[in-house]
């Protein structure tokens, strides 16, 4: 029985989900950085961020942050709820790291004095540029009180995994999030959707400030395969390499 | 009788004063575009906008904005406020142009529903990036109270001057402005600083829609001393072209 494909990303395929509302995400081993200009594959990456993001995603629904995930469907796919995507990408910042540390001129490892909530405009062919509340408003990708809910929820998110990867010896450096409005009984609720994951997250070893996320991948670090089991393993989603590795 | 410099700007040269916590804003011919790439002079600029700058100064303390504006003391130096420059460009737009137009795909002359109040970090080899609230508080730029003064006073000065320039027939697309520390008496102050002229401002003729501001050089329209001159009759301030000819 083949599933109808709705759409296909850089690092996740969408098929048309099994119950009304839903759909299913199926995790890639694909990556890609620099707005697609560099590409490639991290060999079970789509497995092991399948378990990450639904153990995250599971435990923020635990503190009460609504979210898409329903259920793990097997290795690679779960099941979601339909959403329409908010075309704005939330970036959550502990540390200067990335293009924030580029654009302000900032040492990279800079702590930040308190966390930065930031917007990009989620549009490929424009690079995802920066954009402040107003003109996300300008734009009309999403209304006020929807923003203020959100850049809420982004600081609460950033509180509780702070707090999870401090606890498993890891910095949370930065992130990516996305939320969409899930329509139900005549009622749209913002929800958090998409991935959470070494693909969306800088997390730095506290111990010996290694990269354990996608910046191996990006800057050619090597170890790739590896950092993303690490962090798998230590969040108790991974108990043996060889899971990953089937298909 | 030699003044002593203090600054050399791109159009502007910064003398001490001839009181106390004075300076003497030298307006020079000078233009420059696209962060220095692009140099130029445009004959009589520096006598024009030493005007347009004194008046819209001076309309805007009528109106209770405090600024840095003291006297003019020649065609082309005014006396000012010695202040503490905020190093912000704050920029107000109503209607889609120049790099906004550009970062965001937004067809250049679509007005925006309101106004958008936008801050750029003043930093030349960063090139003036785009920032956020968080990111001027982050980076100690202004503390909260300043900047929530500095983005309601942007907004007072774009209403003030949008109904100015209507009346006046032409379109004001967007502008920038700085604002300083001015201390006196042991209390520190917010004030506007620096310039606002058509080097500053983006301002098109309402009827024919023609560019009557710095864009004219940038792009290589042609007539841009005329357009300078245009704007500054229009405002009452320049009788004679010949004014502004002699140095």
């Amino acid at each position: 029985m083949s599933k109808k494909k709705i759409y296909e990303g850089k690092a996740k395929i969408l098929y048309e989900g099994t119950e009304p509302n839903t759909i299913i995400q199926y995790f890639k081993d694909d990556a890609t950085a620099f707005n697609n200009q560099k590409k490639g594959s991290i060999n079970g990456k789509g497995v092991i961020n399948n378990r990450i993001s639904e153990f995250l995603m599971t435990q923020l629904k635990a503190i009460g942050v609504e979210n898409h995930f329903i259920r793990t469907l097997n290795m690679r796919e779960q099941l979601v709820k339909s959403v329409e995507i908010i075309p704005i990408e939330v970036i959550v910042r502990n540390v200067a790291a990335g293009s924030l540390a580029k654009r302000l001129g900032l040492e990279e490892g800079k702590p930040l004095d308190f966390p930065i909530v930031e917007f990009s405009y989620k549009k490929d062919e424009l690079g995802d540029p920066l954009i402040t509340t107003e003109h996300a408003l300008m734009l009309g990708l999403a209304d006020f009180e929807e923003i203020t809910f959100i850049k809420n929820t982004a600081r609460r998110i950033n509180d509780f995994l702070m707090g999870l990867f401090v606890g498993i010896g890891i910095q949370l450096v930065d992130f990516k999030i996305e939320f969409g409005r899930y329509y139900a009984d005549d009622v749209c609720e913002v929800i958090l959707a998409d991935e959470i994951s070494p693909d969306s997250c800088r997390l730095w070893d506290m111990k010996t400030g290694e990269k354990m996320d996608k910046d191996r991948f990006r800057r050619d670090l090597g170890g790739v395969e590896e950092a993303y089991q690490e962090v798998a393993k230590r969040l108790g989603v991974l108990k043996n390499i060889e899971d990953v590795t089937e298909k």
